[in-house]
């Protein structure tokens, strides 16, 4: 596990939530990207190393707007880069951690991704995201 | 603003979350920390260039206890590495920004800080994190 590659925002207008982040972070997004399969569009921005993305549901089905009506606005998840997906999720269901798909699945920003039940992490919801070469 | 400086993670028992983190991160806590101020033990993790701060109430006083009580244990604040911190706060006033301290405080791991209210930040309580040299 290396550095943190992003943290997901949950937000509930990705317009607004651009103009607030453009101005804390004194950085423009550098790419949206709607991913059909989340039922989400994503925006990203760049601080040092590391990105913030900010997500808006495009449909009640979205895990983003359950996280909302529930918890309100808010940190959905925090994403860690790995090099070897497969390995890594091997070595964390091997520590008893409980992922939430058994293959990686497609994520946005050409990422590889699996996510860690929040219930064996108190309660922070952790994803683990390898980088894909097109 | 600059890299993520670390993450905040709300815990009920600091033993048991430090337990689960180094076997998350495959990595050993590297400090741990009491801020009487703030009511708080904290541990810290390596992750590449970011850490994880994990945090536990030494009294139902602590921002974190009544955290915890109201949302649960999970993530509590992002802290943002800045060079000059009384310039960062100055920038985000006049953004707007609601500052919860006036002056920068003495925080954990020889770091002046000061907290942007989550208000104004879809819900994210921010840290501004400035290193001291001893």
């Amino acid at each position: 596990m290396n550095k943190i590659e992003h943290i997901g925002i949950a937000v509930k207008d990705i317009t607004a939530a651009t103009t607030i982040y453009e101005a804390l972070l004194k950085t423009k997004v550098y790419k949206t990207e709607s991913v059909a399969s989340e039922h989400v569009t994503t925006a990203f921005l760049q601080t040092g190393p590391n990105k913030i993305e900010l997500l808006e549901a495009t449909s009640a089905d979205s895990a983003i707007a359950k996280f909302i009506e529930k918890k309100g606005e808010g940190i959905h998840h925090i994403a860690f880069d790995v090099i070897d997906i497969h390995a890594e999720m091997a070595r964390l269901k091997a520590e008893g951690f409980i992922l939430l798909n058994e293959e990686p699945k497609r994520g946005a920003d050409n990422k590889l991704v699996c996510f860690v039940h929040p219930k064996g992490t108190n309660g922070v919801l952790i994803e683990l995201c390898q980088s894909v070469n097109e």
